[in-house]
């Protein structure tokens, strides 16, 4: 069998000014990086103001297993298929992070003949944007020991810095560490630790904003540490936010590549799906909106997180109105969700599948609840039956969706092309996309709704401090911020074995965090983990360059 | 005044293709990043095997004062005035490094009419090459920890890992810390800290390295932990260097862009002058000399340190020759030198230019020792007399060496039109250069050498367990490996405050370290900062973007 990277590296890209006429994006609006890639210009983007945007189709999923079920390989698939029935179309979708490569084998962007393309540079440097979002990260946390070291005259509390480092690697040694030992000239020691760039909050910021000014205005709003008196410290406060939008002014141009076979892809930005919103960014999204008729995009996760977020955080905050939604369904992930182990997947179980359909049928019904009409996409495993595919069908029917079954993995574009008749047609008519709650809503009473009408939870258990914190935050003026949820993406409860579609569990807040230049509550309910480890035998062990200078072992 | 960013975002770029044409790279070898920069393509480079270099012109200085000598502006107007006399000519210097333009205003690449450009990308991101050092440096440092955490089958001794993580900020907090806080988890606590990445000597790795397979040899070498038995852990027993260079596969492609003239520069690496060799990368200056008959380079700080590495460690480990040194002097830093404070610079002192002079006596004799033809370049200010200059023309002539004055500074290449002519003149013969010492002369006989011949030391102290570290890694195989001073770059000794030519002084040996990687042994006298701290008011408070999006605060 053909691999992933044997399908990428056999492709013949084409030059990256023909890609951008696929959008009539001209060739001077163009900033090459490498041969394959390329920024968009910022001040060409700033003249698309005023278009009409195009049709945003978002791609989502059941819960995740361990059995796959192709989010990010039917995205790429639906953008080709609506391509070849002569859509004018664009994909849109996160940039990988580099330091987990190096744990486990790393993720192409797709898969078999649905990828997107030069498979190694995006899961490397890619254009460099992860870095340097780092240093800008990185140049807030110095300026802020640097601000104690000369004198505090903000008077910050040591003990109470939120603002921890950065850095793109699985490196748990950083997790929990003292800085400022060795004496006078190095500070005043005090508790702190690193996360992975993907988690940083600047991350969020970018991914959140139309433009630089919006992004210097949320850098500066951050909160980075408090006074004895808790009162909040800013970034605008330590000074920072100019020099870390001059770092930023490049990365907040979005990328353009291409698929297997030659649609335009956006590739920009990529935040954490737990403590942030999991989306790639609003000016990848925007620009596209304004330069195809048809955009398909993603969202980190099952529906349950990633189109929540992607609704009620991005779309609310960018006055985004998605025209559709599709929801991604393997029979495999549908038998897992269903009770079977791993090992019996290659079975035909009709049982398992229809038991399994309570979480498909509990995902439509979420995401049809945002006003926005749905599709199931099948993407297919050449082991599935006919009689298991039935049975996902009738599903979705019963939910009054169409399922239809889609081979972009093993067909391309081709394979998605009734897929993208779907589309085209669920989309002739107006959207009537409305976010779960409304701005004004207590943010308790939010996370109630997301519990209770999307998780199907039976209460929300939060102690005093925490129910005292939401209220602080209210009366400081953050009572309009949307909440983003951090729980695990393999349950609609947070408990990881709950699979399937549970009805009246309990979900534990064990933690808030305002993210205030991002614009959210992030509610944390269970372990979330902000830097990764790399197990005992990490890829990186494996990788390296072969006799004729070819990459081995990253994927 | 016209200040150095105004004439810089004044000029009108040519297009990288024409920039390459002139020497004729094709435009398949480049690969662009962004609309003025440009890697050269590995395979392209391969394909350079062969052709007969061309000539090789370092540009060094006398020690330097906060006067200024203008190393970078005459190497920039050297190689402009080259070609604007009809030669066929390349600059090769270092790259900058991102941390410290965000603690003092940033430095440009060049000065006046004598710049390479884009000045801001430079100053920045540019092409990434850091940022990848930095991330294949900290994939060594957390595989390290990883390995300890999975068993430590290798026997580290946890109190003995040498290797460090970096970070391309300034950033005291982080020069001494304590890792793996938190419990069991995270692993074994340990006390280590950051280096600024230019420190990295995965950059001294990258920087003396042929080729990829040459860098992963390096890279495979670097000592980064030793067993309770003293013996050493490698980065090959870790197994990381395949990864690592997989992450520098495009870092080791050299970066081309252009002087304000359209000469072809390329700005490669930059390893630090003090705890490594301080000049741009081997694969630059030899892609060079393979495309240009005149390659003009510079090395940091004075002769002393300088030249004597580039002559010592570049030259000698990467083969290859030098024809021709310029050492640059101005009548303000010669002044200087002479005992004059600087806010008195502004009046003539003949006097004192001609006692400041033994600094420049020293350095001409101590170039023409390495059997290289030596010029003088009097980087002229304007409140310069005549009755100066005389006296700088006198102290070159009493030495056997022209000093020819320049004016590139305010007139480009045109002010260098002469010291251009001396230098083809000057490079018709043979070079006869040889480096100080043999391969095979012992540890401390080579820094005595170094000491008493370059330094004019009447002694070099050290105590019996620095000896013993340098006898242990003769007995090693590190006996052939040459020395990297790290010394104050003010005097000829080790006390900055010893200015002009002294003699008879002694060399005190705090530390030496072994880079088996980079290749040699660093000996330390003095206080060696390898990372920076912010100051009381670092320029980043001052950075941001003007309301046209044009950076300020920067310069």
């Amino acid at each position: 069998m053909t691999t992933d990277i044997e399908i990428a590296r056999a492709a013949t890209l084409r030059p990256m000014p023909e890609i951008a006429a696929k959008l009539d994006i001209p060739e001077e609006a163009l900033i090459p990086y490498g041969r394959d890639k390329a920024k968009l210009d910022a001040a060409y983007i700033d003249g698309l103001n005023g278009r009409d945007p195009g049709k945003l189709i978002l791609v989502t999923a059941i819960s995740p297993t361990p059995a796959g079920e192709g989010k990010t390989t039917t995205t790429v698939g639906l953008g080709d298929g609506l391509a070849r029935i002569g859509k004018r179309t664009a994909i849109c979708i996160r940039e990988a992070s580099l330091g987990p490569n190096f744990g486990m084998k790393g993720g192409a962007a797709g898969g078999g003949r649905a990828q997107v393309v030069p498979m190694e540079s995006m899961n490397l440097h890619f254009t460099g944007d992860f870095h340097a979002i780092g240093a800008a990260h990185n140049l807030l946390a110095a300026m802020i020991d640097n601000h104690i070291y000369w004198g505090n005259s903000l008077e910050i509390d040591e003990r109470r810095v939120s603002w921890k480092r950065v850095v793109d690697m699985n490196d748990r040694a950083l997790r929990d560490i003292v800085v400022s030992l060795g004496g006078v000239a190095n500070g005043f020691p005090r508790q702190t630790g690193f996360d992975i760039t993907v988690a940083s909050e600047v991350m969020a910021c970018l991914c959140l904003s139309r433009d630089l000014a919006e992004l210097q205005e949320r850098l500066g709003r951050i909160v980075v540490a408090y006074r004895r008196d808790r009162s909040p410290i800013t970034c605008a406060d330590i000074g920072a936010d100019g020099a870390m939008v001059v770092l930023l002014k490049d990365a907040m141009q979005p990328n353009l590549v291409q698929t297997l076979e030659g649609t335009p892809a956006f590739v920009h930005g990529g935040p954490f799906a737990n403590i942030a919103h999991g989306c790639n960014s609003v000016i990848a999204t925007q620009s596209a909106l304004k330069l195809a008729d048809y955009v398909v995009t993603e969202a980190g996760f099952g529906a349950d997180l990633g189109a929540e977020k992607f609704f009620d955080i991005k779309c609310r905050k960018a006055g985004l109105t998605p025209s559709a939604a599709v929801v991604v369904a393997t029979v495999r992930a549908l038998k897992m969700n269903g009770g079977v182990a791993k090992a019996d997947l290659g079975e035909e179980n009709v049982a398992a599948v229809e038991k399994g359909c309570a979480n498909l049928a509990r995902h439509i019904a979420n995401t049809k609840g945002f006003g926005v009409p749905v599709v199931v996409a099948i993407n297919h495993f050449t082991a599935d039956t006919e009689a298991e595919i039935a049975a996902v069908r009738a599903a979705a029917e019963a939910q009054g969706v169409e399922a239809v079954l889609c081979t972009h993995w093993a067909d391309g574009g081709a394979g998605a092309e009734a897929l993208a008749e779907t589309i085209v047609a669920l989309t002739e008519g107006a959207s009537h996309f409305a976010p779960l709650y409304p701005d004004d809503m207590s943010l308790f009473e939010k996370i109630e709704t997301i519990a209770r009408r999307i998780y199907h939870a039976g209460e929300v258990i939060a102690d005093k401090k925490i129910r005292d914190q939401l209220r602080d935050w209210e009366a400081a003026g953050y009572r309009d911020l949307p909440i983003c949820m951090a729980k695990t993406q393999y349950s609609f409860s947070s408990d990881p074995a709950l699979i399937g579609a549970p009805e009246g569990h309990t979900l534990p807040i064990r933690e808030v965090r305002l993210s205030a230049g991002a614009g959210f509550v992030v509610v944390i309910c269970g372990e979330i983990m902000t830097m990764p480890g790399l197990p005992r035998h990490p890829a990186a062990e494996k990788i390296g360059l072969d006799d004729e200078g070819r990459i081995t072992g990253l994927f």
